[in-house]
C-alpha cells in the first residue's frame, strides 16, 4: 500500500513529506494506522546527528497511537479496529529479560530494530522508486501507516483520545514509571527533579501519585514555574540564583539530602549533581536523560559507599504491554493529567515546526494528527 | 592509668611502642582490655599519610576483640567481664540513620569520632608526659587497653577466641555484610569479586553462603587461587592472562554479565570494570575498596541506563550491635571459616612486622595478641 510519511533522509536535513510504499504484514506483524504521534527529543537525537547509532533514510517518530487495520499470520492478541500504542521496548513475555522481574528491557527483536528492520531483517518501507527506508526504535510513527510485531503493541481502551495518548508511549510513561518502577518511591519520600522539560514535568506527577512530602524541581528557566507547580512540585530552585554550590542547598533544602533525586536534562554534570544531592545513607539518583555520545558520568566512589546508589531507567523500567494501558485507564480516570503538556499540535505537513517549537523551547508536547 | 599501646606518632613514621595514660571512662563510656587486634588496609592508608583525615598522632587499628573492664556511669548493656568487639560504626539505635532500615551509618558520635575524641570532645589517651593522643575511628585497638562508647560495641560470646573474631570487627563483616546486606544476593546468582585479599576472601564466602552458582574471582596474583578456592570461588581469572577487554571476557564467562559485582580493590579503574562486566538489565556492582583521595570513578550512563545499578558499601552494611554477634555464632558454628585467614600472629612489640607482610602481600592478615 501507499502512505504518507515523513522521512529523515539524512543526517541535520529537515524532515521531507511525501509517499511512501509500505508492505503489508508478515508473521507476528501487524498493520497499525498511526492517529497521533508526539515529537521527543529523541526523534531530534537521531535526526540532528548527533546520535552515533542513527541510521538513514528513516521514518522516525517513536510516540503514538492508532488503530490496529490488518493482522499478519500467527497474531492472536489483536484484531482489527482495537486501539493501540507503538511500543519501542516491546514485551514478548518470554525471553530472559522479560521472565526476570527485575527488569523491562525485552531483547526479543533488538538486533534487528536497532538495524532499522523488522524482525525478519527486512524493512516493510520504501519510496516509490523501491528503494528501502528504515523503520526506527521499532515504530516509525511519523508515517500514517506503520507496521510493528505484535510483542510491540500495547492494546487500550477505545474511548482515549489519539492525540493525548500517544505521549503515554514515551514520555508519560518513562517520567512515572522512573518513580514506580525504577525508584520505588515511598509515600512521605523527599526528592528532587532536574530539567521541568516533558520528562520532568510527568517525573513531578509521578512524585505526587507517589504521595511524596517534597518535590524539588530544578531549572535554569524560571517560566517552567508554574506548570510544575501544576503537576506538583512544591519547592522550585533554580541554579543560576543559588549562591555558592548547588549540592549542599539542595542537601539543605531537602533536610540532609532527597531521598530519590532523577536527572531528566541529560547532561552529564547535572547527573553528577542529582546523585551527590541525594541522602547519605539510602539516597537514590535516576538517570533517565540521554547523554551526547561518549559523555561520560564521574563521582568520587565515597559518595556510594556512603550508601548512595546510582540507577538509569529506559522507558520508566515499564513492561509496555502490561503497563500502559494501566496508564491510560489513570489518564481517563483524572488521575493523571496530559492535556496541558500537549501544548501544540499539527498536521503532518508542518512536522519540522514541531522539531522547531522543541529547539525553542516553547512547547513542552507537540503532537502531530493525521 | 597506664597501658601499652603502638602510636602512630607521626604520617608515613613507623608506629612506636610506648607506655601511654589512659583515663577512665565517662558516662556512657566502657573500658576494655584488648586481647587481639587485626591490622588493616585502613590502618596502613591513615598511617601512610593518604588518608587526607589522618590525624597524629594517635592510637590506630579499629579490629579488635577484648573484655570489659570498666563501666562508666549510665552504661546499661555491659558488665565488667563481657566479652566484646570495638564497632567503629556503631549503632545507638536512636538517630535518624539507625532508625532507617536502609542504612546502617549511625550518626551518634559521627563527628567527635572523625576528630579523633570521645563524644565529649576530648581524648582519653595521652603521653606520660601529659600531651593528648588521639583515638582512631574510635576504637584504637593498637593499645592493650581501651575506651569506647558503649553504642560502639558487641557483646559476643564467651567462647570465642580473641585472635579469631578480631576479624569480624572490620574484614569478616564487611565482606559477607556486602554480600548479605548490601547487595542482598540471591540463591543461584553469578558474580564476580575483583581483588582476592582479605575482604575479596570474605565475600566469596559470604556468596557462598547465599547459595551462588557461579563465583568468579578476579586477581593479577596466581598466587591467590587456592585460597580463594577454599572459600568457594569457582572460576578465577587472571587479567593479565586474558587477551583483549577484561569486560567481554567477564561478561562471556558469566552468561551476558555477573548478577551482581564486588570491587575489593579500591583501584577506581577496577571499579568501572565490575559495574560494566554486570548484567544488562539488572547487574549490581558494590564498591567496598576504599579509593585514593580524589580519585574518580567514571562511566558511561548509558551503562545505568540499561539497567545496572551502582552501589558501594560501608562496614558492609552491618548493624554492628546486632550483627556481628551473629557472625561471630556462625564462626563458632563452623558456618564461616576465618582460621585460615590469620596467616600470622605476633605481639605487640612486632606489630610493625604485621604491616611490613601486609605491604609484601605475604598476609591475608596479621594479628596482634596482647
Amino acid at each position: 500500500m501507499r502512505t504518507r510519511a515523513a522521512v529523515a533522509v539524512a543526517a541535520g536535513k529537515p524532515l521531507e513529506i511525501m509517499d511512501v510504499n509500505l508492505d503489508g504484514p508478515k508473521a507476528g506483524e501487524v498493520l497499525v494506522e498511526i492517529k497521533a504521534t508526539g515529537i521527543c527529543h529523541t526523534d531530534e537525537f537521531t535526526l540532528s546527528g548527533a546520535d552515533p547509532e542513527g541510521l538513514f533514510p528513516a521514518i522516525l517518530g517513536h510516540e503514538g497511537a492508532g488503530v490496529v487495520v490488518e493482522c499478519g499470520p500467527g497474531v492472536t492478541g489483536l484484531k482489527p479496529g482495537d486501539h493501540v500504542i507503538p511500543l519501542y521496548t516491546p514485551e514478548c513475555r518470554e525471553c530472559d529479560y522479560c521472565l526476570n522481574p527485575k527488569t523491562n528491557l525485552c531483547q526479543a527483536i533488538r538486533t534487528t530494530q536497532g538495524a532499522g528492520l523488522m524482525p525478519d531483517g527486512t524493512s516493510r518501507f520504501s519510496t516509490l522508486d523501491g528503494d528501502p527506508i528504515l523503520h526506527y526504535m521499532g515504530c516509525s510513527t511519523f508515517s500514517n501507516h506503520t507496521v510493528l510485531p505484535e510483542i510491540a503493541l500495547a492494546k487500550v481502551r477505545e474511548d482515549a483520545p489519539f492525540d493525548k495518548i500517544c505521549y503515554i508511549g514515551c514520555g508519560v510513561t518513562t517520567g512515572i514509571g522512573a518513580v514506580m518502577n525504577t525508584a520505588k518511591v515511598e509515600i512521605g519520600s523527599r526528592c528532587v527533579v532536574f530539567g521541568l522539560g516533558g520528562i520532568g514535568l510527568n517525573v513531578i506527577q509521578g512524585l505526587r501519585l507517589a504521595g511524596c512530602d517534597q518535590i524539588v524541581g530544578v531549572d535554569l528557566n524560571d517560566s517552567k514555574k508554574p506548570m510544575a507547580e501544576r503537576f506538583g512540585m512544591t519547592d522550585f530552585v533554580n541554579p543560576s540564583e543559588v549562591e555558592g554550590d548547588l549540592v549542599p542547598y539542595l542537601v539543605d533544602l531537602t533536610g540532609g539530602g532527597a531521598d530519590y533525586t532523577f536527572d531528566a536534562t541529560g547532561n552529564v554534570k547535572v547527573m553528577r549533581d542529582a546523585l551527590e544531592c541525594a541522602h547519605k545513607g539510602w539516597g537514590e539518583s535516576v538517570i533517565i536523560g540521554v547523554a551526547p555520545a561518549g559523555a561520560e558520568i564521574s563521582t568520587r566512589p565515597f559518595q556510594l559507599v556512603t550508601g548512595r546508589v546510582w540507577r538509569g531507567t529506559a522507558f520508566g523500567g515499564a513492561r509496555g504491554r502490561t503497563d500502559v494501558p494501566k496508564i491510560v485507564d489513570w489518564y481517563m480516570e483524572g488521575k493523571i493529567e496530559i492535556d496541558p503538556m500537549i501544548t501544540h499540535t499539527m498536521g503532518l505537513d508542518d512536522i519540522n515546526k514541531g522539531f522547531d517549537l522543541m529547539h525553542a523551547g516553547e512547547s513542552i508536547r507537540a503532537v502531530v494528527t493525521y
